[in-house]
């Protein structure tokens, strides 16, 4: 059983109603144990998680809004509504074949914290948002975390609106198709502090063994679309040295940004996306067209690994005698989260008498965009062997309760 | 002007009318000039390629008969039905995005010539059979030349129909559905000589400006389908040290097999077909399946070749951390074609005076196959650039008629 009370708060969690609510949302595109859940951003499903959400808002009367990238936005309302709001959010979008975790999460733990105040019949010193950010995964529409950019500035809500996903669709038709292009103009609701509680998706507190990460940064991310253009050539016919050969140049580039991650130790490269065209078993590729993902929690270093990619693209152009082009479909710095709601997180642990460190995010989140228009800070709880974004993703439900009480902790010790 | 006579041989080709069919078939799944037409083995387009190679075949008054692996016969009678065949043939199916030369010339060129016997209204000592192979392609079905191969007893009958295309499909279904499942027992129809008229689909010919090129050999071919699995996660936020990246594993392959053809310098390797699973942007790829393509013409070197990239992907499965399995798609040794039938072509070319060059061919052809049951040999015409399997494939129009006359006069030799 788990605990309902904890004495260190004048406030209750009902912590088996946020963990229903994890695994409710978590059956909405679900697609077998082995396939996890699908919820990519405007797709079908997705509507259907995003009801869910606007569903629970309405059971704890919260003020809905929606803006017109389609950002939910849920509020406790306060006696002092001239204050800024708290506000607390994730997402609930996914990748394909992913866990009931990431994103999801911060989301509902956001509601269980409004939860607690209703339940209490506690009005808070200041309303109290939680907040659905559209797009965070970036799968269809990039850039990701697109929209907490837009609600931060940091990209024309106009672009955003036209971008072409890899299906062709355009995204503001998509968000009418789902009926979420909304009219709140949420740039009128700019928060007191932003607090987002994750699971870490990465090994470090599992393999440290400790129960709350206190993220104090993130690392820079470049996300690049590289396109190859050789010749398509019959396999069996074409000497080697005669070759224009767009996969082997994709494949050595695969191999080329492997070895700058070894080199340097702190950068991570990866390709997850990749597409030969022809794609025919005989025929030499003479297209391709693959992601590539770069990422430091230092600057420079993110520059150098650019610069080196860079370089070694027009060498390969004569080497292997292809066309090569690179797009940026996002660039983020790395991001330092406001030192003082860190040490609150850290105050929060402390008294609740959980283990826990400072940590750099691996992965970009909504944050850090927050971080652009007020202090922001993030919570992670432990992912088991660091698995996410894949069916496996899991976090013990103690874990998940633990992260949600210091959420709750933080919040009202800014809204007592 | 294109000469309508050649004083050299008795017997006339209309030119235009080859030409013309050429052209005519070759619109035939058309998409447009920069994709080249695309007529899969057993798809809707390649159902109507058939059925325009059954209709000029009536217009010349053939036996026609299709065999149940789809191999569609159509035999010129003779005063003398006792004797084996005279056989030409080649294939009508397609690569994505081909030109209108491979395979289809050949064939077409067969009619040809089976059109200038009917013209004089005269009629050869033996029968003469033109062929059009099914599936030698191999783009949805493995192994490809399967129809020759089923014709040859190289592989069961049961086997082939049983088949599962890269779509799901089954052959049998396919075959049953464009209406080519026949009842003919094509094992009555052994050829006393079999002849394959082809574009070069290499650069030899045209960069040693040769007209003719009399094929004396085959290289070997080994297809492998490779699958490697990994595990999904996270790209931000997973170590490197810590990945099990299938897609990075995939491409140490490519490099590995581009090094032994740069080593041996006569084996070639490609990596055609690759998916990555899920493909995502930010996610490790968890799965990765692609095909291997590996050519020599010497067996042994081929084995070699083979057993380097065993080794090879043992060694990967420690250093990745990935389970890797290989599966064989396609194996045939080099072929020495008949000598005899290969010396008539060169004669040929000598009394016709066109210039030529012994040759072994890269790609793999339907003559390797029914080399099992027949004398066989194969006659080139140059492809411009090498260019093949690419909508930019092209042979000069007096090139091509140059070709089919030494068909001719080979099939004339045997046929008088």
């Amino acid at each position: 059983m788990i605990n309902q009370n904890n004495d260190s708060t004048i406030l209750t969690l009902n912590e088996q109603l946020l963990l229903d609510q994890i695994s409710t949302l978590g059956n909405i595109g679900h697609e077998g144990s082995n396939k996890g859940r699908t919820r990519i951003a405007l797709s079908d499903d997705e509507k259907l998680g995003r009801d869910q959400i606007v569903s629970w808002m309405k059971e704890l009367d919260l003020d809905i809004q929606i803006d017109p990238i389609g950002n939910i936005f849920g509020t406790l309302n306060s006696n002092n509504q001239e204050n800024q709001p708290l506000m607390m959010g994730s997402h609930i979008d996914t990748v394909k074949n992913a866990g009931a975790l990431d994103g999801c999460y911060g989301v509902l733990s956001g509601l269980a914290v409004i939860r607690a105040f209703k339940d209490a019949q506690m009005l808070p010193s200041r309303p109290i948002t939680v907040v659905a950010f559209t797009n965070e995964e970036g799968v269809r529409y990039q850039p990701d975390m697109m929209g907490s950019l837009v609600y931060a500035k940091g990209l024309e809500l106009k672009t955003a609106l036209a971008t072409v996903g890899t299906d062709g669709t355009i995204l503001k038709d998509e968000l009418e198709r789902i009926e979420y292009y909304g009219t709140f103009d949420s740039s009128k609701l700019i928060p007191f502090k932003y607090l987002e509680l994750h699971i870490e998706q990465g090994p470090v507190l599992d393999s440290d063994k400790k129960e709350i990460g206190v993220v104090e940064n993130l690392q820079g991310i470049s996300w690049q679309k590289i396109t190859i253009e050789g010749k398509a050539n019959h396999a069996g016919t074409t000497p080697t040295r005669l070759r224009h050969d767009a996969g082997l140049a994709a494949s050595l580039i695969n191999v080329f940004v492997r070895d700058i991650a070894l080199t340097t130790g702190t950068t991570l490269a990866t390709i997850g996306a990749l597409e030969l065209e022809p794609n025919v078993i005989n025929v030499i590729p003479n297209k391709v067209t693959f992601s590539l993902d770069i990422r430091d929690p230092n600057e420079q270093k993110l520059l150098d690994a650019e610069e080196k990619v860079k370089e070694y693209l027009r060498k390969l152009e004569i080497q292997e005698k292809v066309k090569i082009s690179s797009q940026s479909l996002a660039r983020f710095k790395p991001v330092q989260f406001d030192e003082k709601l860190a040490s609150d997180i850290q105050e929060s642990c402390d008294k609740l008498g959980f283990s826990n460190q400072r940590i750099t995010s691996g992965a970009g989140h909504d944050a850090q965009m927050i971080s652009r228009i007020a202090p922001s800070a993030m919570i992670f709880v432990p992912s088991r062997d660091g698995i996410s974004h894949n069916p496996k993703e899991y976090t013990p439900d103690e874990q998940l309760i633990k992260g949600a009480k210091i959420l709750l902790d933080v919040v009202l010790k800014h809204t007592k």
